[in-house]
């Protein structure tokens, strides 16, 4: 019989440590996923990913069915097969960026009809296709399509939308079929939706823990709301979530956020920030971040985290990383992608060591007072 | 006693095997040079071009003394503590890119007046001062400061500026410290010019070999002129340098022309082409030249060369890497830049195994064929 594919190992206060089997190995939690939107986490190789302490890799579902297309995909493999990232994948639905990134014409109850960004084709984005396309690609975790209001929204629309998301989930696990397109497990995902209004976000709750998920994923947040009440609706939900399926809190985020969420009962993020940050020359370290064009550093021969061992750190200084940066190459931005990753990925594993020896609150406060530190 | 700079271990025709030795290790030749003109071979970290089978790197003093600054670099640690380059190196005088990228506004006896291409200002280059910046820089080899004409050129002016760069070459070898900033034991090679007259060709090589410099460069080619007046360059050149020291082609080239250029005796090569050509996409194999945005690849599973060993072949099909490139992913740069070094690297592993057994020529002629057929 195979490992559970979660399996809670500790829990400190409301923090948890646990334990993710999958057909592509195992992750520990709590666990950042290093965004990979188009088949790639951008500048770095999946060696360098690895190295750099990352387990799990997110794709998205509509970057990749526009280009290069889940046939593509499957003709070449799969997303593991094609990408060469061996370890555990998860694709979210393809909704969020119908919403973001798409001309979205409308949402019915059938699904989002949209022009797609890269030729203007019309596209529509059914439940079924998203658990299709999924399917096609073979990620190890798979997210349902979920609806999701325009802010702000009325308790009504707030509402509707949520209830949606639920039929939506419904048609998800009746599409999915029993293994991905490569033959191996997929574990889907519902979301709990319902904006700041808690009654809401409680009734999704309850009716996703009712369909027994692999696991449930909590939406909707980071969209411009106050931490205050970020923090509000994870206190709410996380405590109608059963204690043996992983939370995952899509698109947080912040360090200092990842731990309060943690505080809270959440095991998985993602977030395009460390990446993406890193492309913007905002390096994240132990004692605050750095903006690496500061002329300040420009003949520092320091690295960017004195505590940290990641592969740029053990071989460059400050004052070479401004100068890619300031002259365009390309390896300032990988280098500095490899340092974020690693300061997150190792941020997770220092959190998952504070719960293993019950001292997680101590480590969160000191930890986030160090992170959000102006540094030197 | 330290090992002599260069050792010719073996020659077949006039094709030749050696060996430099120097203070940063041992680069066997025939070689071919990564250019990483901002202290970087753009999109590969050191430990990739090592991988790839990368020797030696090559920097760029026009660009490094104006960003950083040969100040800056200096206070890293110079060239190779900050680039983390630890084999050998070597930097160009800058006269170059002073005609090619600066608004060049006169040369004197003095030197070459321009504009620098990042802020406008005025510069001076003088053979002392390139020679002051290459020492800091620290590389394993520095170039001499030479005069080219703009083409077409009269005779007259070819033999003037041929003339000046002699006498740019005795005050580099005046202006040129012991050492490097660094400590380092650093090689002078001096420029044979003359631009396609023969008798000012072997007057300036004549007369560099006069002064037993440690090694030869033959440059002013690759700029416009046929392969045919390029050979007959190397035919009447090639002869007139003595056997024990090395000769380096600058900026040449295609593998054809490197594999001609080895059997008339050239010894190093340089130039942009396998990392500018993968950054636009276009992949040098055994099999020819593919065209990675060509729409054939983009279902394909094989890899780019069915005979190569690189990190890139050995992982990610054409289609993934077709992809990468047409979604703009940095990887796909990165991945092909990979592949084409360790290509060029591979060809002069080959070249020089040939060499040691003696059947050089056959082998160029095998491996020219097949490096230009047209790729399925």
């Amino acid at each position: 019989m195979p490992d559970a594919f979660f399996r809670l190992e500790a829990v400190s206060g409301r923090a948890r440590a646990g334990r993710l089997t999958t057909d592509h190995g195992v992750a520990l939690t709590p666990l950042f996923m290093a965004v990979g939107t188009q088949g790639t986490v951008k500048g770095v190789t999946p060696d360098q990913l690895a190295r750099a302490g990352i387990t799990v890799v997110l794709g998205n579902t509509y970057h990749l069915m526009l280009r290069p297309g889940a046939d593509t995909v499957q003709a070449l493999g799969g997303l593991h097969a094609m990408t060469r990232w061996n370890g555990p994948m998860l694709t979210d639905s393809g909704g969020f960026q119908v919403f973001s990134l798409g001309e979205l014409n409308q949402v019915s109850e059938e699904g989002c009809t949209f022009k797609n960004h890269l030729d203007g084709r019309d596209e529509l984005l059914t439940p079924e296709r998203s658990m299709q396309v999924q399917h096609k690609l073979g990620a190890d975790v798979v997210m349902q399509l979920d609806d999701v209001p325009a802010l702000p929204a009325t308790r009504e629309r707030t509402a509707d939308t949520m209830r949606r998301s639920l039929r939506w989930l419904d048609r998800c696990v009746a599409a999915l079929p029993a293994r991905s397109a490569q033959g191996r497990r997929q574990h889907l995902f519902g979301i709990v939706q319902g904006g700041l209004d808690m009654d809401l976000r409680a009734e999704s709750a309850r009716e996703l823990v009712a369909r027994d998920l692999p696991g449930y994923a909590i939406g909707g947040l980071s969209v411009g709301e106050t931490k205050e009440q970020m923090n509000t609706v994870l206190d709410v939900v996380t405590p109608l979530l059963p204690a043996e399926k992983p939370r995952y809190l899509m698109g947080v985020g912040f360090p200092e956020d990842m731990l309060a969420a943690i505080g809270m009962g959440i095991d998985m993020f993602d977030c395009v920030l460390p990446t993406r940050c890193a492309r913007h020359s905002l390096v994240f370290t132990s004692r605050g971040r750095l903006r690496m064009k500061n002329a300040a550093h420009s003949a520092d021969s320091a690295p960017l985290d004195p505590d940290c061992s990641c592969y740029t750190c053990a071989n460059f200084s400050r004052g070479y990383l401004r100068h890619l940066i300031m002259a365009g190459e390309m390896l300032g931005m990988t280098l500095l992608t490899i340092h974020n990753l690693h300061f997150y990925a190792g941020l997770m594993a220092q959190a998952r060591q504070a719960v293993l020896e019950d001292r997680y609150d101590g480590f969160a406060r000191d930890m986030t007072a160090r992170v959000t530190a102006k540094a030197p």
